[in-house]
């Protein structure tokens, strides 16, 4: 029996045997993350047109909501990309960049991602990913990804441009823009890109070959950001690169802990703002589960989507009332945090713990922090996400799934994040109901004296001109309903001698109510054409769904029989 | 051979074998429908908030075009009254009824419609109609009937009342204007629907009884829209109940035929307009799809639906110039003009034509019709479609489909027409994929020592401890993916001793991008707990499509087997 405490919190489970080395593991992995998130948490609190601070807010109180709630031992929650871009997106149609108001709007947004997320938890939507396919997310998220490298070329080059109303726009103004480069900048990305690189290909390496124990030497190859940041911090400090050549800088980051916020109440402004949320929740949601699955799965252990509902819903109430905006677990940070040791999600609240450390004490170290260095560290966090062997892949082996995944890319460089997306989830749900439109039916006929019945197009068969066996091998629902009844009028059309026509359900789970309607249409309109309906081999839930309707008592003289042998010596042969 | 015309025009086929008595025959018809369509068409006007020549404009130009082009012997095309509906909300969020932006608004949607109907039948996309359920077309019609009878109640009642912002706010308009209530105005309404009812309910019996042919009689009964309008002409202008008794009357009607119109261009307004006009296109070609598919099969023939795509747009696109708004195959009219006799769309042309000399010569006749009585006739029409047995059915029939149906209903009157179809649809997809997500998968065994394998919950069959053979009954693709995948790992968790698992894959149609990778995880989670994963009678297509990737490959030691039997014998009883 599981107590009641863990039930809610999976941390409570997880303590009963925690170990020294477990807490260990849990704290190296903490801190490793930590040390990844001040870097990343900036930036992608720019990346919304937010302030710093608060993609540091986003790493402390919904990471020990997270730690106490979560089901997954390895998730690492906090700011992420797509979320920020999508923030960024909705927040900006409301409000312009810098204002009370805009930094108002993206804390709401996150109350009501934590509100769609719970109300998804109390009526158990986990399944409503589902909905999202393989291409749609992959084209979604390269596409976002995208976006996302290219928002940053204006912090990288230095320049001074607007968004534009969509991808190209952006690119056309970054292009306009391009002979105002300041060169100071240009010079602090590239070096800030080579060390990134480094760090990534080549440091753990090079550390471990001149003796350095391999788990320090990976823990400092994943540090690559917080010396990019610290290196051109040094760089713009000691040179005053933001005085004589205009390297724009973070300046000023508030220090201390965020006050308690209490959000305005508006109606209206909500509504508007509920669709956003509803998406932000359902892709943080995916992009979480998927990751967290996965490393669950290494260690044949399972995450509880539905306590994941809870978990990350909270963490975002949490990110609301705490002066953040809406998180989600990473993809980046979450893998490293599972590499670095993460046993159980202590391992958050010691991340948590880190970053609020650095809210207390070490704000006034980024006064100098060129933007440019945060760019250069989104670009390369988001670059992994565009999935060109994906696309490739999908192509080959399913033109449906590739038209979609392309139609996805595309709309979300055209019309923004959340029109591509449902524009996505709205073509894979018509392709898959136009492939299920036009399900396979077979004429059957007697296998010599044998019980059994087969397609006569592939079997040497016996059949009767006065009676037809029809098998539909699909359920009927509405996609196809109109599809199977116009291949029966044809089939039906074909044998003027047709006395009788059999339905053969075998392969009918079930039967909806514009099947019903249909069938019920069919029946009438071959009896006007003196042919009887009649069924076989109707399996036993649809047999009780038939039962609630008179369906079967107007078909008289049509009966349903056990099975096909039944129908056809009953009705033919006898 | 069919020749080049009677492939774009289907009358030139009929009019091969037309006869004399088919000619007389149609004419009744057509006559007949005129007789129904000239109030019905100024009801419906004053419905969409238009001027009431526009909806006899409708009935002319468009009924010509579709008498030419349509493949239906007897649907009766014009203005209805859903589309009424439909083009009355989306035209009035864009003007003032009564300005002529209004009416060009509506004539722009009529050419948009059309553009969408034959952009449809370029891409050959009737299928989109399979989107539609039963459910959500009976939530919604009946809703849609509900709305249009309310908002003629205005008129029955003489009240000046604005319409509210949704179903409840026009219902509260009207509660609050009730005391301004014209009695004279009511006398009228109360004796045009006894006086309907009647003629409805027994004018042709007691016709017959008194010795009247029954075709006379039935040709008479279904005139009562136009007796009640000579009726309401006639007590308004001999007691001149327009002046002193504020019965409100039509007035003015332009004669003659309208001119051709040159619609303005603006591609912002007319992409506003569009997705209305979407709607309007998908409802109305549903709606004539439905009828013509219905009376074509009681004579064992069918309508073409793409020619009825290209039919019904060059109907609308007819419309749009010739001053009139959008236009679709009638329900009501539809099976009179097929009662009454029409074989051929020559019935349409005789339509059109008395149309035509109603627009030239008559329209000073209307000059004193109570607005009451067209609100009468309007809501004798629509009642008929708010389908309360089908409700009731359809709860009884399937949880699911009464869901659809209820939430579609209250969708429509609290959001109007257009966002509750499109809530009605998403819903009815959503919950045909939840319930496709959780597929039947079952653990089988060998029956005795024959090749056989079935379910272990169901037969007495061998089993291996080492080998686990795992049948599922379903397409593989996005929606069950997720599941599929926790089960199997579930499962899997339950045999420790396991060493390999066979997927049998014998009910597999398709598999999707989602399900292969899906099937990759699967594959290297099990590999690294040591399970080796199988494939066995996987269907041609299925592995087609898995050998243009590297699945296979990565499978090994995992093997395809052709048959469950042979999997079993290779692995666990070698």
């Amino acid at each position: 029996m599981q107590s009641d405490w863990s039930r809610w919190f999976p941390l409570v489970q997880w303590l009963k045997d925690y170990k020294k080395e477990t807490l260990i593991s849990d704290s190296v992995a903490g801190v490793i993350v930590a040390v990844m998130l001040v870097p990343q948490g900036m930036a992608y609190a720019f990346l919304a047109g937010l302030p710093p601070q608060m993609g540091l807010y986003a790493g402390i109180i919904p990471l020990f909501i997270y730690g106490l709630l979560g089901s997954s031992r390895s998730l690492a929650v906090g700011p992420v990309a797509i979320a920020s871009l999508m923030t960024g997106e909705a927040v900006s149609s409301f409000a312009q960049s810098g204002t009370e108001l805009y930094i108002a709007t993206a804390m709401v947004l996150a109350l009501l991602t934590g509100l769609v997320l719970l109300l998804m938890y109390l009526l158990r939507l986990s399944a409503l990913v589902n909905f999202l396919s393989h291409s749609v997310i992959t084209g979604f998220t390269s596409a976002a990804a995208l976006m996302i490298a290219v928002s940053q070329l204006k912090y990288v080059f230095g320049l001074e441009v607007e968004r534009g109303d969509h991808f190209f726009g952006t690119l056309l103004n970054l292009l306009d823009g391009l002979p105002g480069t300041n060169l100071a900048t240009v010079l602090i990305s590239v070096l800030s890109f080579l060390l990134l690189w480094y760090c990534k290909q080549h440091l753990a390496r090079v550390l471990r070959v001149i003796g350095i124990s391999s788990g320090v030497a990976d823990a400092l190859a994943k540090a690559g950001p917080m010396f990019a940041i610290l290196g051109g911090v040094l760089v713009v400090a000691v040179f005053e690169l933001n005085q004589g050549h205009g390297v724009s800088i973070v300046g000023t980051i508030p220090a201390g802990f965020p006050d308690f916020q209490l959000l305005p109440f508006d109606l209206q402004w909500w509504q508007k703002l509920l669709p956003a949320a509803v998406l932000i929740a359902l892709v943080g949601f995916l992009e979480s589960v998927s990751v967290g699955t996965a490393l669950a799965s290494k260690r044949r252990e399972r995450i509880k989507p539905d306590q994941e509902l809870l978990a990350l819903g909270a963490a975002n109430l949490g990110a609301a009332f705490s002066g953040a905006y809406p998180v989600a677990g990473g993809f980046g940070r979450s893998m490293v945090n599972d590499a670095s040791g993460a046993r159980t999600t202590i391992a958050s609240l010691i991340t948590a713990t880190g970053m609020t450390l650095t809210v207390l004490f070490f704000t006034s170290w980024f006064y100098f922090l060129p933007k440019a260095v945060l760019g250069v560290i989104v670009i390369m966090a988001v670059l992994p996400l565009i999935d060109l062997t994906g696309i490739r892949k999908t192509w080959r082996f399913n033109r449906a799934d590739a038209l979609t995944l392309a139609v996805t890319f595309v709309s979300v460089l055209l019309m923004g994040v959340e029109a591509g997306l449902i524009a996505g989830v709205v073509l894979s749900v018509a392709l898959l109901l136009h492939r299920n439109s036009h399900p396979h039916m077979a004429v059957v006929g007697r296998v010599g004296d044998s019980e059994h019945f087969r397609n006569i197009e592939r079997f040497d068969v016996q059949t009767n001109p006065g009676c037809l066996g029809l098998r539909i091998d699909e359920n009927l629902y509405f996609a196809n309903t109109r599809y199977i009844e116009d291949e029966v009028m044809v089939i039906v059309s074909r044998q003027p001698n047709l006395k009788h026509l059999v339905l053969i359900c075998s392969a009918i789970n079930f039967i909806d109510a514009s099947a019903l309607e249909t069938l019920e249409m069919l029946r009438d309109n071959l009896k006007e054409s003196g042919i009887t309906l009649h069924l076989a081999d109707v399996k036993g839930p649809v047999m009780d769904q038939l039962q609630e309707t008179d369906f079967i008592e107007h078909m008289s003289p049509g009966k349903v029989f056990l099975s096909t042998h039944e129908a056809m010596q009953s009705l033919c042969e006898g």
